[in-house]
């Protein structure tokens, strides 16, 4: 499949490229952006001409609700070059679905699928130098909608601003990631907004995070936070846990980010003939199984930490470690996964889109 | 009492005042703000100098993590001008705490008292004409904070700014109110942000609030996430219920903002030997009382809408509609707390302070 560019765009160059002060094999996640990046505007109730100007600091008014009202969205994806040089993107439509989602949850408008995915192709095309070769290099897509219409009133704005920014990547975690279970601290109310990739939803993480880090531990898994007994998600990654041979997780739900790497590795899981269980993990459930030796694995998955393996939980104060396997079910699904993203192997469920 | 002021400051004053174009007598809520706003910025571990400078749009990067992981706080206040030109904040410390306390919860530095209030009381002698005289007229005063720190990695940012800017304002809701109770929608998670203003709980209400506002309800009182039985509060306002002679209100919690005018509204009463019973309000005991004729008022209470009384409330499809009372508990209130706020009356509890 490919995807179709957009061409009604204002194209604003820069005269010369930083990407040769870029060191590409030394990079902080998130920290560096190409030369380019789109914006377009929404106002009088519709989006205007689309743009890709040098990537810059922007004006932008005190009061505008973004900053007091927190009306703010993004989405997180990766562009990765094959061996002929071609670029790909990784299910784009599910991410330009999630985004309007998450709009509409957060009372903003849908950003046009022209705008999105054909708005992301141009500025790919233009910063195509950006994405390196070589498994393990990708260039992290920020798309992301902000209100910018003025007044300190809590209503929603009547004014937006869209645009895509692109980082140059290798991995997010670098290190063991052992993880803390919450009994307190939640991440998403029913009927709240855990489902959409609001900004909001992240920064309410930071204080138990950093608790957490202090402790020891990297990351917590969220539960439910009504009883703390179901575990949810982690911050940036849903999470599967491996009882014996099957592979567990959470159901989605209002308070669960849909993520497109959980459902590929249900159905690259599904494919390999390993068994999967969509429901319900009780936090109990987990700490029996790592007493009695039947937890072989806990692992994240999501776009910027792709699978990320989890060495241990700590729960009530105790701590539990996994084994160490020769043959982890997470790193044989993050291979045939990278395979399918690097096109290195064929690509059976058509997830891949070239630029 | 009177507020020390921020000596420590730069100050660059507008050249010509944009006053004489602003029609008090006809303002809507938050969207004209004063000549000048305070701006101060915090980078490698520390608060640098303050400056007050004209109120203006200002650059920030794409990549600002107030975009992107929404790390963003608030307050809101007003300054009142008494009859003998003198300007007055009504419990400005108990801002200034809440302001820290949301600060802490958001992973986000506490803001020094000098930069807060002093700040606040050096903008407000630079503006002080935007205060007009006449119960009813308010500058609305809003402070807040926003991560300015550079990066799409879901952390706290390591840069914030703070900022004040000020907006002339009369009421906030005009017409009446008709209010929904929450049956699936929330606001906040148990273990969540909801005690702390951070913009994102605000966000957060706008899409079930327009599904309200479609229906013809202003607003929403929001009931616990867990079982949707408990009485919250509104968007903006704690709420207050008035069954037979008692005002009920629902006890703060890491759900429920710990209003200043709630607690104003409680300490009032109490002098005017009104019973105040502070306890969790079931939806069903409002619907049983709405039925029995015992519901006398239900009012909300925050210092933008004061006092602001609520005429029905909707509950699983039915309307329960309030009597209109000659003596409402809501009004009497209103009037000797605005009465204080104004100095029209001797401010027994030493909760005005003098710029
Ligand atoms: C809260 C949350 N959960 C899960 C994920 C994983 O989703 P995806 O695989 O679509 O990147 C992300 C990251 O996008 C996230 O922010
Ligand atoms: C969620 C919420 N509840 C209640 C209030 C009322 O608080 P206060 O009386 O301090 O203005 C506000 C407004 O500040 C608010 O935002």
């Amino acid at each position: 499949m490919e995807l179709k560019t957009l061409n009604e765009v204002e194209i604003n160059l820069v005269t010369s490229s930083k990407i040769n002060q870029v060191d590409f094999e030394n990079l902080t996640f998130g920290n560096i952006f190409t030369d380019h990046m789109l914006v377009c505007d929404y106002k009088n109730g519709a989006w205007q001409m689309p743009s890709i100007v040098p990537y810059a600091p922007f004006m932008i008014d005190p009061s505008a609700k973004v900053f007091h009202y927190g009306q703010a969205i993004f989405e997180g994806m990766k562009a990765y070059k094959d061996q002929q040089d071609a670029v790909w993107l990784f299910r784009p439509d599910e991410n330009y679905k999630r985004f309007n989602k998450s709009a509409t949850r957060m009372a903003m408008p849908e950003v046009p699928e022209t705008v999105f995915l054909g708005g992301l192709k141009k500025l790919l095309e233009v910063d195509r130098e950006w994405v390196r070769k070589g498994k393990g290099n990708t260039l992290y897509i920020r798309p992301f909608m902000i209100a910018t219409g003025h007044g300190v009133i809590a209503a929603p704005s009547q004014e937006y601003r869209f645009m895509i920014i692109l980082s140059p990547a290798k991995s997010y975690y670098s290190g063991e990631v052992k993880v803390l279970i919450a009994e307190h601290y939640s991440r998403a109310a029913n009927g709240g907004i855990g489902a959409a990739k609001a900004a909001g939803n992240y920064s309410a993480q930071f204080y138990p995070t950093k608790l957490a880090n202090e402790q020891g531990f990297q990351q917590i898994i969220w539960t439910d936070d009504a009883t703390h007994t179901k575990l949810e998600e982690a911050g940036t990654m849903n999470v599967f846990f491996r009882i014996n041979d099957t592979l567990l997780t959470a159901p989605t739900s209002e308070r669960i980010l849909d993520g497109v790497t959980r459902k590929s590795v249900i159905e690259l899981a599904k494919r390999e003939n390993i068994d999967v269980e969509v429901r319900s993990v009780l936090v109990d459930e987990l700490v029996e199984a790592a007493k009695n030796g039947s937890l072989k694995e806990i692992f994240g998955a999501g776009t910027a930490a792709v699978i990320n393996p989890i060495v241990g939980f700590s729960y009530l104060g105790t701590y539990y470690e996994l084994p160490k396997l020769e043959n982890a079910i997470a790193l044989e699904i993050k291979e045939k996964l990278t395979n399918i993203q690097y096109k290195l192997a064929d690509d059976t469920f058509g997830w891949t889109v070239k630029i």
